[in-house]
């Protein structure tokens, strides 16, 4: 496990904004294991492709810097492009709306990393399995402890891919407006709306019947609103 | 404004989980109205790089099937590499884990809207503050026309990009997990944990008063726990 600081290189150096970059990387392995969604971009022909995509994060996995795995059907066009090939990962949070005094100054805070790196289909059988239980795992703590094993033919179906997270960065936006002296003096209000994803509770699906697990019931708790 | 049914190219063509394919154009714009960011993807040199963004959209914007703006620095590398050249804007939300029976059946519920189309340099300044007071409106709806004009600095300040809405594909899943009938019958739970966005209410900036507009407190309030 790399507990090194976050040095990015050239091609992931924040240059716009470098008040908001992240250099802690125990601060980014935090947000990875608290985002639910990344956005993988990979380059089909002469243009990318942006798809979204449930990922999970093993920091002691075999590649520089922890491993990032995500996962696709085998059928998936932009998996097969993504093999051997460079992909960028990027992973998304909105904490708020940030109302300025004037529309420059409007913003969002939000977090947010970039990871850059060559994509490795991941073929090992035991690592396989360990990524996609880490899949399920970011979704629902401790939810694949609970199931059957998949079945040969569900893994056979399903193609894991893993990034180094190694060459990452990260940038981060919180508080209030940053606005002109001028505009604070004109007195027009200035703030921020703040967004968090909150869960009202589990659903049991109509099929099911309604002794709502553990795991599943500590993990709507920690999307409660306040 | 372009009402016909979302007609996707063989490159946004949905070719995994076809059922979760939208093709109702109208539904895109209602989603792309409501999504706060968008994933922007850029081919630099030999590898994509993927940036989180604010956008808005103009349905009657003088692209093909209505314009998709961006806007970024002047300064900021991605936007100059992707002047002219093909991107891909992503734009997801999270509705909720889908807490399945097996691994293989986990799933999340989501929209998903992809944009493939040519990046366009918004030279002509009335559309430039055009497009800028949407991004801002976007946000905080009706907030630009609070706001006084914004200055001859700030403006060459920021690039705006328009990508053609032409090109677009959308998904979605919504519901409950989909198991197997032997999974369902072993008396295992299965269900949802839905998630949405919510807000806690306006926070006012250090520097301000607090009587919080109403355009902001609406905004809020659309945001407000069930």
């Amino acid at each position: 496990m790399t507990t090194a600081p976050l040095s990015p290189t050239a091609r992931t150096t924040v240059t716009r904004g470098r008040n908001r970059m992240v250099e802690d990387r125990a601060e980014l392995h935090r947000f990875l294991d608290e985002a639910l969604v990344a956005h993988v971009g990979v380059v089909v022909g002469d243009h990318p492709i942006v798809l979204p995509t449930a990922f999970a994060v093993d920091l002691d996995g075999p590649d520089e810097g922890g491993s990032l795995y995500v996962h696709g059907s085998v059928a998936a066009g932009w998996l097969r492009q993504a093999v051997g090939a460079t992909v960028c990962v990027t992973v998304t949070e909105v904490d708020g709306l940030v109302a300025a005094r004037s529309a420059f100054n409007h913003s969002m805070n939000y977090r947010s990393a970039v990871v850059l790196g060559r994509a490795r289909l991941v073929e090992d059988p035991a690592e396989r399995e360990h990524a996609l239980d880490l899949v399920v795992d970011h979704m629902v703590p401790g939810r694949s402890a609970t199931l059957r094993p998949s079945t040969r033919k569900e893994l056979a179906a399903t193609a894991v891919l893993a990034v180094p997270l190694r060459e990452a960065s990260m940038k981060a936006r919180a508080g209030g407006p940053v606005d002109e002296p001028e505009d604070v003096a004109a007195g027009v209000w200035g703030g921020v709306v703040p967004l968090r994803l909150t869960s009202s509770g589990p659903v049991a699906g109509e099929d099911s019947h309604d002794r709502v697990p553990h795991d599943v019931a500590r993990r709507a708790a920690s999307y409660a609103a306040e």
